[in-house]
């Protein structure tokens, strides 16, 4: 019983220290072409120190995951059933994410190789993508039940166009930056939206 | 000058059943994540034997790239600078794609990859989303012109959209194939398109 709490304040630290030079590794070569041995050349740890915190290199790219997503999800997660206060908060994680290029370095790269069914984010992005693009469809419905989306199109249609064109657009971004994401992604809204919907994003051109 | 056809038909054949095994191998792991002893196993050759025809394994990616692009390529170019004729073509290259999933892991997977500067592919994608966006931007300038886009949306916006979707709904349609992704490509020219431009090129709903 010596001195738990420090113990575990140390474990913690050790813990983030570890999980900040994964993303960074991660986020650079993917989890397929990333090595434990980079990592622990990162932080001064064995391998085996690492692998006493996060057992296999597979649960430590899932808390990486876990961990960075979490903040992003928060961005916009509860304003779906809202839908002007999602294409806002929408747009702020947008440009959260310009501002973060690991992030998206990470998510672009990982959910990519994540598509072998063998994958250890397999099921870590299949259940992703199946929560996110429900959240942009709820989004989407209501919008339309409030007349600012033409009623001809389907709202699920447009919630998995907005994740994929989302995606697309930063796989574009990270190989040339030189245009503008965010604009983008406004002009979808505004291919969209009615124009007093427009007006309460945000998005009217004055 | 033995038979200098002979081995030169024997090389071929041999180069052709590398890049055929290295297609297989990079669609399922990536570059990153693969290895030559992956490839020399399955062609039942030496991995010096694979070097000396191909010099380098990102040598033999780039080979594997330009083989696998040229034929999609091929459906698709020439039509941008008739909007009408691109909108079908393009729809064409959508289903080929569902018949080849290989085909799209590849791409899909190295894309996301070699959004790292040192990748060896990057110059490949870079140059590849420049042209195919440029592409996609002609078609939809041609739309514009003869009335059958809304004149307040910018064609290349439209075009990097296309795009970008178009990359999303792969990485969509390879973590879970229980959607229609052509429906999905079709809703999204039914939603910037003209009816009588829908009706030419047969996305019009009876």
């Amino acid at each position: 019983m010596a001195r738990p709490k420090g113990d575990a304040a140390v474990n913690a630290a050790r813990k983030r220290e570890i999980l900040k030079a994964a993303f960074d590794v991660f986020s650079r070569d993917g989890y397929q072409g990333s090595s434990l041995s980079q990592i622990s050349e990162i932080v001064g740890m064995t391998e085996a120190g690492i692998l006493h915190h996060f057992k296999t290199k597979a649960n430590l790219l899932t808390a990486v995951l876990d961990y960075r997503d979490e903040a992003s999800r928060g961005l916009v997660e509860g304003f779906n059933t809202d839908g002007i206060g999602f294409v806002k908060a929408w747009l702020n994680l947008v440009s959260y994410n310009i501002s973060a290029p690991g992030i998206v370095e990470l998510f672009c790269v990982v959910s990519a190789e994540s598509t072998s069914a063998n994958h250890p984010a397999h099921q870590f992005f299949k259940k992703r993508y199946a929560e996110t693009i429900a959240m942009a469809t709820e989004a989407m419905t209501d919008l339309q039940k409030n007349n600012y989306i033409r009623k001809d199109v389907d709202p699920e249609d447009l919630g998995r166009a907005l994740i994929a064109l989302s995606d697309g657009l930063q796989v574009q971004w990270l190989l040339d930056r030189n245009w503008d994401m965010l604009e983008e992604q406004k002009s979808f809204f505004r291919r969209i939206l009615h124009p007093k919907a427009q007006e309460l994003t945000g998005l009217a051109i004055a």
